[in-house]
């Protein structure tokens, strides 16, 4: 008997004719023989509405913030599982509390700890669908947890693994993974399939896909997962272990301007500089990526890396008191930088790449800020107002005038 | 130290406004030092906007009503522990299994089974407000089971009890109880205090007040209940234990149209008839109130009793198969009557009571179609359409020429 968890995200589960259309689109599986868990989100706006009354009374508990969010999968689990009864299926709704999803960590990031979903299984054996709260879970005093950002993904997978599916639908408003957003470029293509690697590059190199999270779960199970549109019937796109060979296939062009760059300039070059510095970062909870850092003049160095623009100021204040501290010798940054990527099996096997990649920014006069590499990507940081023009040449050399990849 | 639980209807729960406003009612009684619990019921009209999309859904599984009406009493107690916080008051949320409320029985129509708040207990200790979920409980299989009408009013009694209170408030959008529905009765006068005894039957009877069950809880326990207006300023009425005294103090005249009639005609005059005949009534669910069985002609009887009228289809099938069976004469009905009441303290103990009503009824020229008394009341079963009319002539007769009653 095959198993799968199918999720639906807000969108999908706006209004009672999509939650319908929720329906219809689980129900031919279960006529399949199919035993499928539906986890599902908060519908359309509702997160919002509840958000803007908690901001009307300058609520900043975060507690109170989970109880009030759970309140809108809440409403979903149980419009869903009514919808899937009038469509002839038997269903049951479960809060991610009571559906045994466990997690710690502080309220609206929290992170799962343990998943116990026996009353999932028991349904599922008897031939019910059970529906589940996505984004939320408990924590070990019995209090709600949500899971931060692309919770309701990860919540999907994680039951994906720990039922055992077969595979885990992700539907959403877009139909898959692209070879770049097809917004700036107009020739991007859909990708039939990517591995877990590359989607774990492509999410956290600023592609509009499964959060980084969610992914690295399903790699770990081994689950593969399919994110495609529950609005049309095109094919999507499987994230799944990846065939074994060498050639190179780039998956992805993408851009991200979400980042700013730190520059720490003549910093002593003393052993446990670096580790300090990093560590007081890691405290204030900012998290750091791209580190560079250049061997300049005799036994100074300079340190440069990225961070979120949201943690920017914070991340000054923590750079400014260490500069102090071990009397370096100043600190700048600047937010108008983007980070532009490629994206693909076998590029740490193929030298071609990076020289090809360099020669385009050439081309067209960008300047290259900083360069860092993978198994699997090159990304450049360059000036942002010139991300996208790169983007469309990068997508023109490496997609467009390449083989087709899968 | 001296605790209360206050509790918050849906038209005091309103909107942002109206949560600021509970808030503010709240704080005087945690700086005067005692130890407060709030219930709250759901935002006004969240209950009716689920219900009908439950509706669009053609929705009946009691299990997902149960499911998505509770996330209307969630929203509300975060946010009103929100806006306590931003009061100064530290608070915690607490949804009714969270609280340690626990039912069994039907969906939608939970009953009470046990109370387990000690993390309510712990919060009151150490100076925090808990807002706790009205309506709402787990069943024994971590289900949520609502309590049916009134159940928030229940809930706020129930913890009362348990958490040893020493008085439960219950905030409305009317004042307090009074002598009679002061739409009708322009004199009606608020009551200051009336006991358990005869709020229960003003609840029965059809007054405006607590449910008989709230009432009947906190009898149990002597819990003191003030039930008020949460928009205004003026003195509510206690519900509490009555001084011991034997004077008559009429309290309450009521009418109820809620009702209807049944007959059943002819019954053979044998042992057992009639617990066989209520007892399939109770078997199907149906309330039965008000029975009077006269014996009319040699081994015949007729039986008369009062339905709601949401009953009366299914009670209607249940006679006139129970009719054939037994060889009974016939069944009519009237959905044209309302019961009026006189209720108060003393009553069954002023022989001249009963005979007053009758001649108000004769002055009036309105005919009494079936009586039944008790040791607090006096009920007239009437011709529907002169019922207020009724209710206006004894309210002058019985509060209005009488000394003023507490």
């Amino acid at each position: 008997m095959k198993r799968m968890v199918m999720k639906f995200g807000g969108t999908s589960v706006a209004d009672i004719g999509r939650i319908q259309a929720v329906a219809e689109r689980v129900v031919p599986f279960v006529r399949k023989g199919y035993q499928v868990a539906v986890v599902v989100s908060a519908m359309g706006k509702t997160t919002d509405g509840l958000l803007f009354m908690a901001g009307q009374l300058g609520a900043s508990d975060r507690r109170e913030i989970d109880q009030l969010l759970a309140t809108g999968e809440q409403q979903t689990i149980a419009l869903v599982a009514m919808a899937l009864r009038a469509a002839g299926i038997s269903s049951r709704s479960y809060t991610g509390p009571q559906a045994g999803i466990l997690a710690e960590g502080y309220h609206m990031e929290g992170r799962i700890r343990r998943l116990q979903p026996f009353l999932l299984e028991e349904d599922m054996e008897e031939g019910l669908v059970p529906v589940v709260a996505g984004f939320q879970a408990a924590s070990s005093k019995g209090d709600v947890l949500t899971l931060g950002r692309g919770g309701s993904d990860l919540s999907a997978v994680a039951l994906a693994c720990a039922l055992e599916a077969d595979e885990c639908h992700i539907y959403t408003d877009v139909e898959g993974v692209f070879t770049a957003d097809p917004r700036i470029v107009q020739k991007a293509r859909k990708l039939r399939k990517i591995s877990y690697e590359v989607c774990m590059e492509m999410a956290v190199l600023g592609a509009r896909v499964l959060q980084a999270r969610s992914v690295e779960m399903a790699s770990r199970y081994g689950v593969p997962v399919y994110v495609g549109s529950s609005f049309t019937e095109e094919e999507g796109t499987w994230v799944m272990r990846d065939n074994v060979n060498e050639k190179l296939y780039v998956h992805s062009v993408t851009h991200d301007r979400s980042v700013a760059k730190i520059a720490v300039l003549g910093v002593p070059d003393k052993p446990g500089i670096a580790a300090g510095f990093f560590g007081l970062l890691a405290e204030s909870g900012i998290a750091v990526e791209m580190i560079i850092q250049s061997v300049m003049r005799g036994d100074m160095n300079d340190i440069a890396f990225l961070v979120r623009k949201d943690d920017l100021g914070e991340a000054i204040r923590v750079t400014t008191k260490y500069v102090e501290k071990v009397g370096a010798q100043g600190v700048n940054f600047d937010t108008e930088v983007a980070r532009v990527s490629v994206i693909g099996a076998g590029i740490g096997n193929h030298p071609e790449v990076p020289p090809q990649m360099f020669s385009v920014f050439a081309e067209l006069g960008i300047n290259i800020d900083m360069i860092s590499s993978t198994a699997l990507t090159i990304t450049c940081v360059v000036e942002a107002g010139r991300a996208e023009e790169a983007v469309k040449a990068l997508h023109r050399k490496f997609v467009e005038e390449a083989a087709p990849c899968e």
